[in-house]
């Protein structure tokens, strides 16, 4: 049998190899979103919409066949009769969208990406995978339709409890200590570590999670077999040996300046929360970080010497962006809502560095160390009553801070 | 004739000497606030509250007289008959008032006083002075009675566009750097610099100010006489050469504890805006910034290393107190709401490191400089369909992005 124009028997064992244990009625819809990965960019929403609403197989045939707006209006009304007017799949957006799909539409590519993932020893996710990193759902109709994933499934499923740490390339030894600092403390807590795998803050995080024995998760703009840059060559081997490598991207796949910016959603979103370590003032992790903040997750960023250019991005963060000014681990724990580091309630800040009453302040300001001072000498230098100053007096020598010598009172120490 | 227990013409020269021109009438009120700051403690509210209901003058005739919690009642209804109970004007407060102030009642001292302050040329302010710093009345009850002065008019009345820059006295490089930077921008941009001329941030405040011939003012916590730290004996004489030193505590007493941080509603008070500058995790200048808080003064604070303790206190004004993270003079100055320094809108973070449109961004992705691609190749790697691929190219041309070279397209430079 035949689907897709293609042989059954050529595409069903290479999406078998690369899907684990698949339900026989969902090869088609594995088949599918493969094959969508290499014919939408990252983040198309008519692709995304097509697929929510009518499934990947039949957007697949239905692009195959040439069906026009009007059928795939009607396979949507067919399908979903209350559902309302879906703007993405107006007919304007879907003609455009076959424009832009059809030159990429080849069925032999597709299964030699599906070869070339199941030599990588790829699984490839989909949305109802239980590896699936259900917070990329929150990108609705911006979702990736699957993820191409080398690595072990306990990294992904880490990816439940995880903190992106992102930040510049040109990164300084401060970032640097920092990022060491973040990712090392915040294995120690459980949480997986999730960047970009980049030069300077992203590399640091990865390897300093590694050197923890925690959890970490790269996340690419190119195909799992493209790393980038190449001088992280080992350094992505080792995380797809212990941790996981992400991309929506097949196989075959340059990473470019778009996917770049894509790529950066699907860390944000991942993720329970993202902390900027170190930044420039248009470094592209502010990007992550603008991702992080549409999506309503918690943003941190970690404030440096307003002398140094590298930690001004983040600055900026916090000043006109909202982003919690994080210092530690366990700061940056706490926008999880971890329960363990939950804010501290604020504390009346005029109390700072005023603990003791002002009754004891101003009693303790009158005595003198040396020489003993009668309690009407007091209560005119504190500006109490006779009557006050003895009571003050008396609290005060059975702490142990004053006592008594001849008719007068010193304070001790 | 003998007021206050005293032979007026013993009084009168004494107080006219302090005040400039006074208007005659108003010699009792001045000798009787005068009075006042050495019977009443900093932030004394009975005493505040009796002297806004009562005046001054009356509410010292009161005090050598022993009128009673009625009197004062029955004093203060005659005068506003419409006025509500005043909570701290009850018998049970006014009685102790009394007693913590009767013990500091001496006429002798206080005419001593004013002749001191006469010999040190220090002018005493009251609240309907020209120059009476007019933020403090913001603090209500807690008020000063009574300001004595040394230093210039001119910088007294710069105190209507001032900053405060307070910090920690232990500082580290960073923060004098910060520190110098700050009071000399702000300085630059015409504003007053207010401090509390201790060793470290505040002293550094100080200088940079003097030395970029800006106004500085500063806040002492004893007697316009005592300067304090010692060490700053000539900073502080600097000061009164072109700026001024205010404090509301008469000449001959001592700075204390309490005095402090009494001083400190000052600062925040007298200023538009406090900016803590670097500051340990329990430093005096936190408190400060609660006074400037609970004022409503805006408040900044400068960020600095994560790893440096000296920074922690501002990173904590930040994290849990609301504090707006300021970098530069620029941003300082922002907080006092100057119009040519308001905040910039929030700009979307998305678009950072993105400013080119997603079409021109993947088609440039997919572009070479060296080989010539055809426009249906560059419609298929860009994932656009040829229209809007060449629409696209047609554009960059124009901006001179992209150029043809034979039937093919190259990006440019």
């Amino acid at each position: 049998m035949t689907r897709f124009g293609i042989p059954e028997h050529d595409y069903t064992p290479a999406i078998r190899g690369l899907c684990g244990e698949l339900d026989p009625r969902c090869v088609d819809d594995a088949f599918a979103r493969a094959a969508w990965t290499g014919i939408a960019e990252p983040g198309d929403r008519v692709a995304g919409a097509l697929i929510e609403a009518i499934g990947a197989a039949d957007a697949l045939t239905g692009l195959i066949e040439a069906w026009s707006p009007q059928r795939i209006l009607a396979e949507l009304r067919d399908r979903h009769p209350e559902a309302p007017e879906i703007d993405a799949l107006s007919p304007e957006a879907t003609r455009a969208a076959r424009e832009r799909w059809l030159p990429r539409l080849n069925a032999g590519a597709a299964v030699a990406r599906l070869r070339q993932g199941q030599r990588l020893g790829v699984r490839l996710l989909r949305p109802s995978d239980e590896l699936w990193p259900v917070g990329v759902d929150d990108l609705g109709v911006h979702a990736p339709i699957a993820l191409w994933m080398r690595g072990t499934p306990e990294a992904c499923a880490a990816l439940g409890r995880s903190i992106s740490l992102v930040g510049a390339r040109a990164a300084s030894g401060y970032g640097e200590h920092v990022a060491m600092e973040a990712a090392a403390g915040l294995a120690d807590r459980g949480f997986a570590i999730v960047s970009g795998a980049a030069y300077g803050i992203d590399g640091t995080a990865h390897r300093a999670a590694l050197a923890s024995g925690g959890h970490t998760i790269a996340f690419l703009a190119g195909g799992p077999d493209r790393f980038y840059p190449s001088g992280h060559d080992a350094l992505l081997t080792r995380i797809v040996e212990t941790g996981a490598v992400i991309t929506e991207l097949p196989p075959g796949s340059q990473p470019s300046k778009w996917r770049f910016l894509q790529r950066n959603r699907l860390i944000a979103a991942a993720s329970q929360a993202t902390v900027v370590l170190e930044a420039g003032w248009r470094s592209g992790s502010l990007n992550t970080a603008g991702h992080a903040a549409a999506l309503g997750r918690p943003l941190g960023a970690v404030p440096g010497p307003v002398t140094s250019p590298a930690s001004a991005g983040c600055h900026r963060l916090i000043r006109e962006f909202d982003a919690v000014c994080v210092t530690t681990p366990e700061e940056m724990a706490e926008l999880t809502g971890d329960a363990d580091g939950a804010l501290l309630p604020a504390r009346s800040l005029r109390e700072t560095g005023a603990s003791p009453t002002p009754t004891v302040t101003r009693i303790l300001d009158s005595l003198s160390a040396r020489s003993a001072r009668a309690p009407e000498d007091i209560a005119a230098r504190a500006g109490f009553s006779l009557a006050e100053t003895q009571a003050g007096l008396g609290a005060l020598e059975l702490d142990g801070t004053v006592r008594r010598r001849g008719e007068g009172w010193v304070r001790c120490g």
